[in-house]
C-alpha cells in the first residue's frame, strides 16, 4: 500500500506518493497562488495527486490514505483549517472537500507539525517514542512526536515551539507577544542582529561582508566572519547560540524527548552550530548528568519531510 | 478495589486508601526524617500502608495496586528513584522493595507530577484529554496529562515545568540556570520581588506591611496593600501576574490543553489573581480568537492531590 503526501504552502503545492518506508517514488507541484477560495485550491491538489499516481502507476486500490500538510491553524479532528494567513482560508472543510475527488480517509495537519513527523519517521531508531523537531526558518517552527503519535493539542493548535518565552518584554515577535524564542532563534532574527553588530562595528569583518553583500546580512555571515576569527561574527554567533539552546533546554525540561532535531537553512553549518549548541545545552538542562540525556541532531530529510509527514498522518 | 496512594515527602510519608472515584477513605502519616537509607523508608512507608488499609476495613484482596509519589528524578518505568536531593537516594529501586510487603503492582512518580495527576482526577469534566497542573510555591512544579496519561518522556524526568526560560540570563533559579519561569512565578520569588519593592519604597504601605512583619515578606503582603490601594503593591502585583502570565501562555502555546490548573499557596488570592491572571493570558496565546481557548481554573484538592494521584499511577 501506498501513501499520498500533499504539502500546501502559501505559493503552490506539491505531492507526492509515499511508500511504507517513507520513500518518495514520485512526486509534482501546481502553482495555486492565483486560486481563489479553498475548493479551488482543493481541486488542484486533487487532480495534481491523481496525476502523480498516474506518474508512479498506483492505483486508488493502492492508496491507504492522503494526508494534507497546510499552513495555519487547524482542526485536525474535523478536518477544517480554522484560519489560515497564507491562504486566505477561514473555517475551511478541506477534508471533506478532498474526499469528492479521492474517496481514501483523508487527514490534515499543520505544515511544521508534518515536517517534523517527516522527520520521525526518517529516524534509524525505531526505539525513539518521543521527538521534537525545531525549524529554524523565517520563523521557528516545530512539531512535536509524543508517544510516536503527533501531538497537536485539544484544537490541533499545538506545537508551536517558537512561541514560547525566551526574553520578557524583548523584541516584538510576529505573534503580537514580544520576546518569543522565534524573535531570537529564526534565520530572520539572525540576520536582523548580524546587521546590528554590523552597523555597531563598522570596522569589524562582519561588517565588511555585510557591505559586500550590498548592505544585507544573511544567516551565513555570521559563521563565516566568526571562522575567519572576526570577534564581531564571534560575539554573533555566540549569541545565537546561546538563544538556540536556551529553548531546547526548555524543550528537554518539558518533553524529556529521546531526540531533539534542528533544521532550516542555519543547520547547513553543521557542527559548526551543532557541536557549541551541544555544549551550551548539556549543562543546562535539569538533572543534567543525573539522568539519561535528550539527543540533538540536525534534521536530514530537507524539503520532503512535508510529503512524507503529510503522507503519513493517517499511518498507524 | 481500592488504591493505595503514598505521599513521599522529605521529612514524612503521607499514605492513603483511594475509591475509584478518588475519594480518600482513610489516611495516615508516619515521619522519615530519622530513617537512614531507602530499605527502611519503604519499610516505614509499606508498614503505614498496612495500617492504613486496617483503618479502612480493607483487604489485600481489595487493593488494585499502589502507588508512590516521590521528590527527585525518577525511573518510573523501572520503578527507581535516579536522584532525590530531600531523600538522600540515588539509583533506589523503590518499587522492588515496596513489593517485599505489598505483592501488588507498585507504581512510582515524581511528587508534583502525581499531585497534577490527582487534580486530573478530580475535575469535574470527563472528556478532558490534555491538562497540564502548575503549583506556584517554594518552587514552580507541575505535571502534564496528555490523552489522560502523565506524561513524563522517556527518562521519567519530563514535565518540569517550572524550568522553562522567562528571562534570558536573568535571576538565578535553584536548579543551576539562570532565568527560569520558577525565579519569577513562584512564591519565594514573589517574597523576594516584595521585600525588594519595600526597601525601595520605603514610604509605601507595602514597605509598612512587610515592616510590621518583622522585616519579611508574604506572598500575601502585596495582595493585601493592592487592595488598600499601594501603587507600590499594585506594581509587585502586576509584574507577579505577568511572569505567572508568560508562563503559561508558554504552555498553551506549547500544549493547547483543555484545562491549566493552578495550584498553591498563591491561589488562595482566589480572583484577585484568576481574573487579572486570564485577562494576561487571552490575547497573548498564539491564534488566540481563532481558536478554541484554554480554560485557566485554580486547583481544588489541595494536600491531597498527591495521595490520590500517586493512587491511580496505575489506573488504566
Amino acid at each position: 500500500m501506498y501513501y499520498i503526501g500533499i504539502d500546501l504552502g502559501g505559493t503552490g503545492a506539491k505531492a507526492g506518493i509515499v511508500t511504507e518506508e517513507g520513500t518518495i517514488i514520485a512526486k509534482g507541484s501546481v502553482p495555486t497562488k492565483q486560486l481563489v477560495g479553498f475548493e479551488a485550491i482543493v481541486e488542484a491538489m486533487a487532480k495534481l495527486a491523481l496525476k502523480v499516481m498516474e506518474d508512479a502507476s498506483v492505483s486508488l486500490d493502492e492508496i491507504k490514505c492522503v494526508g494534507i500538510g497546510c499552513p495555519g491553524s487547524i482542526d485536525d479532528k474535523n478536518g477544517i483549517v480554522y484560519y489560515s494567513n497564507n491562504l486566505v482560508m477561514e473555517n475551511a472543510p478541506i477534508c471533506d472537500e478532498m474526499k469528492k475527488y479521492i474517496n481514501k480517509p483523508i487527514f490534515i495537519g499543520n505544515d511544521a507539525n508534518c515536517a517534523a513527523l517527516g522527520e520521525f519517521y526518517n529516524l534509524d531508531d525505531d526505539s525513539v517514542e518521543n521527538f521534537v523537531a525545531v525549524t529554524l526558518g523565517t520563523g521557528v517552527g516545530g512539531g512535536i512526536i509524543l508517544g510516536k503519535k503527533l501531538y497537536t493539542g485539544f484544537n490541533g493548535a499545538g506545537g508551536e515551539i517558537g512561541h514560547i518565552n525566551l526574553c520578557f518584554g524583548g523584541e516584538p515577535c510576529t505573534c503580537g507577544r514580544s520576546g518569543c524564542w522565534e524573535a531570537y532563534a529564526s534565520a530572520t532574527a539572525l540576520i536582523r542582529d548580524t546587521e546590528r553588530a554590523a552597523k555597531a562595528n563598522p570596522d569589524s569583518l562582519l561588517a565588511k561582508m555585510v557591505n559586500e553583500n550590498g548592505g544585507r546580512a544573511t544567516g551565513k555571515i555570521p559563521f563565516d566572519a566568526a571562522q575567519a576569527g572576526d570577534e564581531t561574527g564571534k560575539k554573533v554567533v555566540d549569541a545565537y547560540i546561546s538563544y538556540v539552546g536556551e529553548g531546547i533546554v526548555d524543550i528537554i525540561n518539558i518533553f524529556q524527548p529521546e531526540v531533539v532535531a534542528i533544521g532550516g537553512g542555519v543547520c547547513n553549518q553543521g557542527d559548526n552550530l551543532l557541536v557549541p549548541l551541544r555544549e551550551y545545552v548539556a549543562p543546562r538542562t535539569y538533572g543534567a548528568g543525573l539522568i539519561p540525556a535528550t539527543k540533538i541532531i540536525i534534521a536530514s530529510l530537507g524539503n520532503d519531510a512535508g510529503i512524507i509527514g503529510a503522507a503519513f498522518l493517517g499511518k498507524e
